[in-house]
């Protein structure tokens, strides 16, 4: 996962070298040619495609890799899209959904709710004090207070300053027949005429891995529910889920409904690919504390067995759960 | 290989079933999952990705497969720009691999030479009576007469209308600088406001392939040789090459050297991706004529060693071929 146009990584490999355990060295695309003036250009292979097997695998050490990596663009729009309502997820993930499959949105849009916002901003007792989970008429203040909705889709467009602008208004065209949402851009270009945009340019909050910069800029999030003394840490249950606005209402409702059981905030995001979205249920919790610990615990398996009923699988498992996948 | 959003098929993969030597049923990808009901609608996997184990394999028997389809556009524009000279080849490729990379021709462009054009639309005798290679003066009355290059870039810009124009607008911008250049377009839309595009109203050459309609329209250039009585038959010598104009252009001459040293005329087209090109040398003859058939071999074997020098493997060979490529 990941932003700008060769964000999917694993997507825009172009040849390995992998050291296999009897010490075999093996070249896969164009590599495999020793004299190959193609090497690291393209994806094509000779014969099966055997890359796959060393990502996400211990079945060989990759010591070289090809990867593309996207030009500097003409020009960059740093845009969001929210909505106030928790129901309003079903409007942004048709709507998007529709925008990553026809060529508005060529690249990944990414989907946060407002809880996972405040959280890069401070702890959640700075939100909120009392016990349980935070009202909801106590999180209407909150968007009002940073402007914000109940969910935010943000995405990047980059290349041509026109065509990006069209790409913007196609989406104004469309999403404007719903009064309730707000679209917002900024739009970054080289320093001056005929120049390539320089991607350090760019400023929090539009910049940094929205741009291909890394940064730990959102990182604090996992603070959330730290006091003095604690220690931040996070887990997660990420389900993939086929793109359809109904689909994500009804897990959004039933993630609510097992966080708020352990007095916990529905803390997530999602990313949308064309026909598939990976939703992440952020599981951040202080570990110096024991009730913390063992409530993160009862939220995963409670997720885990509403996403088992309505056939989902996580798109990564930490070791501790894979156990839970075994097929009989 | 292939034209539409979706047209790199294999790219395109959403989980398989297959079945192996063994009679055991494998199920990759969300497919994995029984009960999944992301099955078909991503390509992410479970652990090491096998999917590209049984592409060009025979290691074994593909029975499903999800694959993603491309919706039904707003909008298709057919595309092309053509040049007059062999040499503007290293222009047409610098120029629209830029294109392929910045997301103004998101998909695929297709070059072809003028005598491959001309194959489509008659015989070799139809254009030129003399022996040996059609001479430079004549494919240039044949390039006045079809009004066309000795290049022509082919390409589709689909989605919502204004972006794709946009596309164009800036296709325009950027090759309106060298004067030697034709760009044409011809739009087409749903047959009324708000309804999608049918693929199947787009007529030819604008049509088929280009929209995803299988069509056989560029068949009868397999008869490019044929005389009354002969069978149209073909092979082919399709490196992949770096996408840089120099390389291109050189390989152009190096290749137009051979044919025409068997009196063969260079008949070639090529696919750009965004950082390579799979240039097809199109081996076309009379399977019922012995000395086309020799001239064809020897073809195939100069180039092949004209590749070699270069660095340049073929993107698929015949079995006859597929020992010159065994690794020492």
């Amino acid at each position: 996962m990941g932003f700008i146009p060769t964000g999917i990584h694993h997507e825009n490999i172009a040849g390995l070298e992998v050291v296999l355990a009897d010490g075999d060295v093996v070249r896969t695309g164009q590599f495999a040619m020793t004299t190959s003036q193609s090497a690291h250009n393209t994806k094509l292979t000779f014969g099966p495609t055997i890359d796959g097997l060393f990502l996400q695998s211990n079945l060989g050490i990759v010591t070289k890799m090809g990867i593309n990596l996207t030009p500097q663009p003409q020009a960059y729009m740093a845009c969001s899209f929210d909505m106030p309502d928790i129901e309003d997820i079903e409007f942004i993930v048709d709507t998007f959904g529709e925008f990553r499959r026809n060529g508005t949105i060529p690249y990944m849009a990414y989907v946060y709710s407002v809880i996972e916002w405040t959280a890069i901003f401070g702890k959640r007792g700075d939100w909120y004090d009392g016990e349980g989970p935070i009202p909801d008429w106590r999180v209407k203040e909150i968007q009002k207070e940073l402007d914000t909705g109940f969910w935010t889709c943000k995405f990047g467009l980059y290349g041509p300053l026109k065509i990006i602008q069209e790409q913007f208004n196609e989406i104004k065209r469309v999403t404007e027949k719903n009064p309730k949402g707000t679209l917002r851009c900024n739009v970054f270009h080289g320093s001056e005429p005929g120049k390539l945009l320089d991607a350090t340019d760019v400023p929090q909050p539009y910049g940094g891995m929205f741009v291909g910069v890394p940064s730990m800029w959102s990182l604090p999030l996992v603070d959330y529910y730290i006091k003095p003394g604690g220690v931040g840490a996070h887990s997660a249950y990420s389900p993939i889920i086929p793109l359809e606005g109904k689909l994500v209402l009804d897990w959004v409702k039933a993630a609510k409904a097992v966080y708020e059981s352990q007095g916990f905030d529905l803390l997530c995001d999602f990313f949308m690919g064309e026909r598939h979205a990976v939703f992440v249920c952020m599981l951040c919790f202080d570990k110096t504390v024991p009730e913390q610990r063992a409530a993160i615990d009862k939220i995963f398996h409670g997720l885990f067995e509403e996403g088992k009923k309505r056939g989902f699988a996580k798109y990564r498992a930490h070791v501790n759960h894979m156990g839970k996948y075994k097929v009989k």
